[in-house]
């Protein structure tokens, strides 16, 4: 339960961050390497989620790897 | 071992964010309402490791909840 909300929360989180670089269309504070590196990361949690057959896990990764490839996307678009 | 990677790589990533803030004293492209939501969800994660008794998971958790905030702070701060 806990484990289902804080995976909502931090998934969802990065959808605000989405509709403001694509608003604004500016992502000049936004650090390239943070969503680099993160992208990366949740990628690997993605991998560890099927290795383990964890669907929540697969699930959250999932959502969360492209966003945050999209937020990755438009910092290289926007700077 | 994958496990391992993916935590060190989504925890690191947060650093350049929080050095990006700092240097440029600047945060306008980053989402308040992100920080915000992804704070609570690293500490709903790191409720979920101490009650697991996971210790990686703490360690994690632990010290994204510590960058997240700062990345926080510095956006209530800087603007």
């Amino acid at each position: 339960m806990i484990g289902l909300l804080a995976g909502l929360l931090t998934t969802v989180s990065l959808v605000p961050q989405v509709m403001k670089i694509w608003k604004s269309r500016s992502a000049k504070d936004v650090s390239l390497k943070m969503f680099a590196a993160f992208s990366v990361g949740v990628a690997l949690w993605l991998a560890y989620g099927v290795l383990q057959q964890e669907l929540p896990m697969i699930l959250w990764n999932g959502v969360s790897l492209v966003l945050a490839s999209a937020i990755l996307a438009m910092k290289l678009r926007f700077k």
